[in-house]
Order: structure tokens, then C-alpha cells, then sequence
């Protein structure tokens, strides 16, 4: 038995974020995979077709093997892309052997929870790859917020953006925006808290540093968030590596009362890594629970993390190797007992690949849902169903990832697509 | 005083690397930078050339800040380019100043050690970014080694390239080559060990396995070197990260009569980033100086080889982030008394930006020269000179980096030439 690869393409579609999209095809058959948002994956397509062309979809560890080797100079946004593959080679072998993913793994649970990403009192704008905000037309009818930025060509995330509060970022948008969350269904929910307070100070922006006044601001929103959703839903607040260690301790100190699920990337980083150092000295100062992971590649870099006190880890298995690598990190985690609570900015597609490597991670939290406000988001997908109910999403006994691309409806919005 | 950036693009050619060029302006002015290879550079040029544009260059340390965030989801490949702009932001700054680069940096050495990379008998076939064999007309006429590969879908590093020995890697016709580097003014020069023997078994190569056979035949080789260029040259051999670790010791200590400069990447990688724990442990074993970080990113995974044992450091900063972190590396180095002697597979663009920075670097040993069968590598710049002569790279008055890329030669080689 074989499946030989014979063809492999890539479409990036700009989204709330960049989602990449693969297929590779061995003759008539498909598997479709995506990878999460970089820059030069379109143009990464012809050297990984050379790669992948003539290699049988079933070796999957010599694939993993192989492209390990020719990537080993090339860093690791590569990697966006080696994810792609990877998924995508999964579809394509569940397709032909008409079985779902999560079985193919052993998996057993069909319920995979979630948590929906609410960003503050609305959601975050569309951004490109490099974190520059990009305008788009279905953001004017969305609920998205669009006026703290100060400026357009700075990435929003970082001590470069030049933010104004506004409204949004009350404690009353974030305590009414936490209920409406709630009545739809999830039992558990995240929005940013490195957002800009009223008594926002630009000058310490660059170092990372927050005021007395600015920390008492976000315990605030903390606190009317806790009293919005009551105790029976579980939150979370992220802090997007922006600020100074001991400016993270204060915050993390001032959150102890609200009982966080956990506090989400807390301390600085820089190409994907954060400060192990600075992070075991937070661990080791605040009891709430430190999440981290979404820059990481590989169970490599996982097993990194072991020393540092992270009690939640946070893969994107869309950049960090996909199905093979989410599954090594889950169980990696497991072995400690450390939370499995993948980050995801995907589409449906990326998401239901973290569903089903869910399905057999035995520290499993929740898989984050980051398209709550894109208007399109169930629609780009076949069979049509809502992928996400009552707070989880169910495996079904639909083959591969159990959903695939709706061409048409590709086209609709993306007048280029041509996987 | 200000040199607004107006516009930014970017030239991938092939040579016996890939050699992606960049070329940042401030109207009729512009500076010329080096990337390391990677695959997707060209199709990253948009993103960041909305980055870049209004933005003053000399505010080197705004456009690091930026980037930085602009990248922090997007891993490490992108800081191939990120050099390349780094590195041509301080040659517009130098030549609008006109100052060399390394008189900007308070340098003072002004001849900077080389060493030549030999490969073996003969040297290194050409190869694309993701290590595939890549067949160019004056491949023919060099002296380069074209039959050692079974495969040539294959990436011709790691455990899944599949090799057969030939002459051109018998201890004779190493140390054939050896004396004739050392005859052409060389002090310094590198071979590859990791290369088939007669007594390869392919069976134990996915196993980064190696036969006492194999490990002896390899010292021979060594032997060889060392007994025809005598002790008044430094040698050092490269091992690829392609041995298990208990195979890498056991070269170590088969190694250590021969008194080697260095033996470089013994233990496996994968993503850039050696496993720090086998590392240590195979400093703590042997005697011959380990040296690696060609494959590691700024001054942040740096650091982290501190607790290693690693004695010399060999960051390429065409990858690393340009001059900006080769001085950051070179500094901590110095801190520790660590040998640094970077990397280097570039044309001369790159190369001339590590002779700047070793102008500064207190402990630096030697540059290396990986063109020495190519044909063209001095020809593509002006002005017209022979960059290195015996044995060293000589700084000299001329502004910015002191050599451009010479845009009618481009041409010639690469039609498609656009900078």
C-alpha cells in the first residue's frame, strides 16, 4: 500500500489573521493542512514540492525525518509550513483509508473543549503576518475594535505600539462582552489584558513598564469580568510578552483574588523564545497559573519549558509540526501532568487538527477559538455544520480532519485561490 | 539629520548557496546587505518593505525593537532577512558618512584572520536552501566532488543522505588538498569528517551510527591533514550534527592526538538549536574544543550556550541579525573569554560584514571562506580586488561595507538581476 505524493500547493488567505493553506495530492486525492500565519510560505512552495513529489504519504516519519534535515539551516518559520504538511498528510491517509484523524491516533474522547478568545469589550482587528494591522471590508460590520492604535505601522504586539484607551477597554465592556460569551455556550474564555488603560503613560510603553494606577486598572477589568461570568466559567487574561519582569510579577500578584485559569505570556520574548530564567523566577513568585508555548517549535523547545514552572502549555500545532509534534508535546505534558491548552488563531481547518490530537491528549484543557467575530469563519468549510456547540467541538466519524475547504466558497472571498 | 528609507528589495542567486541580496534606499543613496539561505526570502520582500519604508535609518535600534515584535510569531527564518536589512542599514550609514563600517563600530583591527573551508579531496557540490543538490554550468569546470550522493532527493545533511565512498575522501587526497590551501597563503582550514567511508553501513547511518572502522578511517584522515600541513596551520573538522552522541565521542577521543583547532557540530540539531544537554556532556568527555552556532539566532540562544563547554562560538550573522548581533554575540563572548569564530557561507557581501564586526571582537579567531571553488565569488563586486590574500581580509578605507555588489556582473551570471 502507497500514496505517492504527485502534487503540492499552497494559498495563503488573509483572514482576522494569515491562514495558510496546503494541499497535497496524490493523484485525484487530497489532504488539505494549514499553517499558522509567517511571512514567504507562498514562496516556500516550489522548494517543498521538490522535497515532497515521489515521497509516499504513509512513511509520514521519514517525511518528518527528512524535512528536519534539508530545514536545518533555514530556522523555524519553516516549520509554519512543515506543519502544513504534516496535517495534511494525515488528512490525505484518513481520506484514503476512510477513518478520522483521532482514530488513526488512538484517540478516544469526541468532545474537545474550548475556549473562545474575546479579545476586550470587542474583538481584535484583522492583522497580517508581521503584526500590522490590515483593513478589510467585512471588518467595518463586525464587532471589532478599531481606534486605540496610534499608529498604523507599528506591529500591535510589543513595546512599539502606540495605543489610547477608549471605552472598549473598561471594565463594564469587558464584564458585558463576558457574558454575552457566556450565554452563547463557552464555559471559558480569554481577553487581552496588555490593552491601554486611561492613565496609559507612551514613555514607559518602550521599557515594558506599567504604573500602580495602570496594574489597579487591570485587576479592575479582571474583577468585573470574574463577577460578570460568576465562578460556574473559567477566564483567562494575556499579556502578549509586553511587559518588564517586575512589572509582570505586580500584575500577577494584584489577579491571586480572581482565581485566573491561567495568566498567558507574561514575561518578554524574542524570536519565539521566551526568558526561561525570568519565567521560573515569576512561577516561583505568583500562584497563578503561567501559560506559555504558542511561539514554541517542536517537542523540542517543549521539553525546555520543564524547569520553568509553566503549569499550561500552549502549542499551535499549525507552526509547531503539526499532528506528529502536537501529539509528542501532549504527551511530554503528560508525563508531567502539565496542562495541554493549545493556542489557535486558525481556521477551521487548523482547528480541527487540534481536535483531534485533543482527542488523545490526556492533559487536555481547552483549544482556544479565535474567530468568534469573522463572519465567514463556519461558512469556508464542508460538510456545512457549526463546528463549534455548547462549548466544545465534536469528532465526528467523517474521514481525515473530518472538514475540508468549500472551494466555492474560497473563491467567493479570495478570487485567487487555486489549491 | 535623517536618511528616510524609501524603498527595499530583495535578489536571490544561486550560487554554490543561495545568496539572497538585499538593497535597502533612501532615494538615490542605498546600502547592499547578505541573507543567509533559507527558502520563501524573496516572498517575505513586501511585508517588509512596509516595514521599512519611513522609517529613518539611522535609528538602527527602532528598526531591531521593531522587527523584533513584527516577527515574535513568525520563528526564526525570517531573521535571514532581518541581517540582511541590519546589515545594509550600516552600509548606507557608512556610506553617507563616508566611514567604514568598522570605524562606525570604534574598531581597530584591520586584518581580519580567514580560514578556508576545504570540504574534502575536492570541494562541496552546490546546494539550495533546504540542502538539495542543485546542477549549474560551472559546477563542470570547478574543482568540486559530484558522485559521492546515491540519491539526489535527498537533503545531503542528516541521517537520510545516502552516500558512497570515493578517492576524493581518502586520507591522500585530503592531505593532498591541505598543502595545496596552505601553499595559496591559508593559516587555517576546515574539512568535513562526516563523510562516507569505505566501511559505511547505510543501515546505521538513519541511526547517526558509526562502525570503529568508519571512526578509525576517520582519524586517519586527520592524521593525514595534520601530518601534511604541519603544526604551523590550524585545522578543524565539521561532523554535520549528523553522529549519535556516543558516536561523537568516541571521534572525539580518537581525535585528540591531532591537536585540532576545533571539531564542529558533533551533536544533532534539529530547528537551529543543538540539544544543549548532549552538548555538555560531550565537553565534559573530551578534550578537543567544541565549537558550534551557525544555526543559532541573536544574542538571546546565544547565551544559552554559556553552561555548554562550548569554547568556540561560530554565529553567522547573514542569519543571526546582522552586525547589530554580531557585535551583541562577540561582546558576550568576550565576557567569557570564548573564541568566536563566525561562520561563514556568504558571497562577499556577507563576508566583508563579518570582517567588520571582527574588527571589534576581542576574542575572535577566524572568519571562514567557503568560495574558494567558485569561480566568480570575487568577481561580483567592485571594487575589483582580491578580498583575501594570504590568509587575511584586510579592512580598508573605502565607505559602508567597502565592497558593493557589482550590478553588470550580476547580470551576467544572474539575467534576472533586479536590485
Amino acid at each position: 500500500m502507497e500514496l505517492k505524493i504527485t502534487d503540492f500547493k499552497v494559498f495563503v488567505a488573509q483572514a482576522n489573521f494569515e491562514w495558510a493553506f496546503v494541499r497535497i495530492y496524490s493523484k485525484d486525492l487530497y489532504g488539505t493542512g494549514e499553517a499558522g500565519p509567517a511571512p514567504g510560505l507562498k514562496g516556500m512552495e516550489s522548494e517543498f514540492r521538490q522535497l515532497l513529489i515521489g515521497e509516499d504519504a504513509f512513511k509520514i516519519n521519514r517525511i518528518v525525518e527528512k524535512l528536519r534535515y534539508a530545514a536545518l539551516y533555514s530556522g523555524t518559520t519553516v516549520y509554519h509550513l512543515i506543519s502544513a504538511i504534516n496535517i495534511a498528510l494525515y488528512d490525505i491517509i484518513g481520506k484514503f483509508l476512510n477513518v478520522p484523524i483521532y482514530k488513526l491516533l488512538g484517540g478516544d474522547k469526541t468532545e474537545i473543549p474550548v475556549y473562545v478568545d474575546a479579545h476586550g469589550g470587542k474583538g481584535l482587528e484583522a492583522i497580517n503576518a508581521l503584526h500590522l494591522p490590515v483593513n478589510l471590508p467585512w471588518i467595518k460590520e463586525a464587532e471589532v475594535e478599531t481606534s486605540r492604535l496610534l499608529t498604523t505601522n507599528n506591529p500591535v504586539h510589543g513595546r512599539l505600539s502606540m495605543e489610547k484607551w477608549n471605552e472598549d477597554y473598561s471594565p463594564e465592556a469587558y464584564a458585558k462582552r463576558a457574558l454575552k460569551m457566556k450565554n452563547e455556550g463557552y464555559k471559558a474564555m480569554k481577553f487581552d489584558l496588555d490593552v491601554p488603560t486611561p492613565y496609559i503613560d507612551l514613555r514607559r510603553v518602550r521599557n515594558g513598564d506599567l504604573s500602580l494606577k495602570d496594574i489597579d486598572y487591570m485587576a479592575e477589568i479582571v474583577k468585573a469580568v470574574r463577577e460578570s461570568v460568576g465562578n460556574e466559567v473559567e477566564i483567562m487574561f494575556d499579556l502578549h510578552w509586553r511587559y518588564n519582569l517586575n512589572t509582570a510579577i505586580r500584575i500577577c500578584k494584584s489577579l491571586e483574588p480572581y482565581r485566573l485559569r491561567w495568566l498567558e505570556d507574561p514575561t518578554p520574548a524574542i524570536m519565539a523564545v521566551p526568558n526561561y530564567d525570568e519565567l521560573k523566577l515569576l512561577t516561583s513568585q505568583c500562584s497563578v497559573p503561567i501559560e506559555t508555548g504558542e511561539n514554541l517549535y517542536t517537542v523540542y523547545q517543549f521539553k525546555d519549558l520543564l524547569n520553568t514552572g509553566t503549569r499550561v502549555w500552549a502549542p499551535d500545532i499549525v507552526k509547531a509540526g503539526g499532528i506528529t509534534e502536537g501529539r509528542r508535546i501532549a504527551e511530554l505534558a503528560a508525563m508531567y501532568d502539565i496542562e495541554y491548552s493549545p493556542h489557535n488563531i486558525a481556521s477551521p481547518i487548523g482547528t480541527m487538527a487540534h481536535a483531534h490530537v485533543g482527542s488523545i491528549a490526556n492533559t487536555f484543557g481547552f483549544v482556544e477559538f479565535h474567530g468568534h467575530d469573522v463572519p465567514f469563519w463556519n461558512e469556508i468549510v464542508k460538510p456545512k455544520r457549526r463546528i463549534i456547540g455548547d462549548g466544545v467541538i465534536k469528532l465526528t466519524e467523517d474521514p481525515g480532519l473530518g472538514v475540508d475547504l468549500d472551494d466555492e466558497v474560497m473563491r467567493k472571498y479570495w478570487p485567487d485561490y487555486n489549491l
